[in-house]
């Protein structure tokens, strides 16, 4: 523990800590239109929340505005990207370069916000060896050796349903502490290892209800 | 309003509504399983969620197991699915057929699931016309008409960042009331449209924080 903010940073619910990355886009895009200042309020507006849950929020990291004064939108900025490792590279590798790996691999989304995808990996032999990108993939017996030497933290699952806890389990055997799942599964992880599913039917299955509920 | 349950359905939280597609996927997948009978506490461990938790969310859906019995699995997912909308077909459109577009109208997991995207739309002149699966893509002018024609309620969004908001604003002034927006930006809708974000950095980014943390 290096600052009194990083103490106070451990109490904050992880509900807290998943709106964290909309702050930081939120407040970007305020920098990006030259906006210096902005209220509990104003930054409510764009999130979607009350301002007594911003401040609610923000008052985990620290003291950042004057009351009545408005946040400073650049200083929070610049510390909430420093509270979430934003600054930081994190290197990445990615498992299953199916359409949807390959597709993955080629956004070029990930390496600006500091997550490198530095290796790939698939089970199927007639891909191994071949390139995607600036990455030729690998087998996984290649796995545990990898996320040592490259010192990953973070894997991105992409392969079948069917395989991804399997898949899941080694990557945590062999250190991973994230992973990104795009497999249509609810997959179990241990406390110490963080997941996030990218589920484009779970999200359509929760707006359904409402589409039902104004039916009826 | 057809029926007590739906009466009920009014009260739940969203909160609740977003966790019900991940207890119809486990309890698809315990049925799978030849799993009949499930009791709170099974249900929480696949959902990491304590059995008080699962016993509080369903209640607001009717009451589905007997004391100390376990809920009957097949019974209980028929309902939940219900509630859900998941055995309607809901016609879907997409917005924006660059890479991500083309890999959504190919992938294979939306039809199923009730999910038809009925058509797709991108500005780009030279693309309007063409071919993509089963679809001739059309422009935006034809928005409007192609969703009162079709009957269709939820759009799928994946159209640069700089053009999300702009869209989004028209499909809603269209008529459309759901949103799966793939665009990496907080977009904005009015209260009786709803929204869910598919968003790979931002769920990268709430993980970095508790890896970041280890390390201090």
């Amino acid at each position: 523990m290096n600052s009194n903010r990083n103490d106070n940073n451990l109490d904050a619910p992880e509900v807290v800590i998943l709106r964290l990355p909309q702050y930081v886009r939120a407040l970007g895009a305020l920098l990006d239109r030259h906006v210096h200042v902005v209220s509990s309020a104003q930054l409510g507006d764009h999130l979607q929340m009350t301002p007594a849950q911003i401040r609610k929020d923000l008052s985990y990291f620290g003291r950042f505005g004057k009351q009545g004064r408005g946040y400073p939108v650049k200083y929070l900025l610049t510390e909430l990207r420093q509270v979430l490792g934003l600054d930081d590279k994190w290197n990445t590798i990615l498992v299953g370069v199916g359409r949807l790996g390959t597709a993955i691999i080629e956004y070029p989304g990930f390496t600006p916000e500091g997550f490198n995808i530095v290796a790939a990996f698939d089970s199927d032999t007639n891909q191994i060896g071949s390139s995607v990108g600036s990455l030729t993939i690998q087998g996984l017996s290649d796995l545990s050796l990898t996320i040592r030497n490259l010192n990953v933290s973070i894997a991105i699952v992409a392969v079948p349903a069917r395989h991804a806890q399997v898949v899941i389990d080694s990557l945590v055997e062999y250190g991973i502490r994230a992973v990104l799942n795009y497999a249509p599964i609810g997959a179990q992880v241990p406390d110490h290892v963080k997941i996030r599913n990218v589920d484009p039917i779970i999200s359509l299955q929760s707006m359904s209800y409402y589409l039902k509920q104004s039916k009826l």
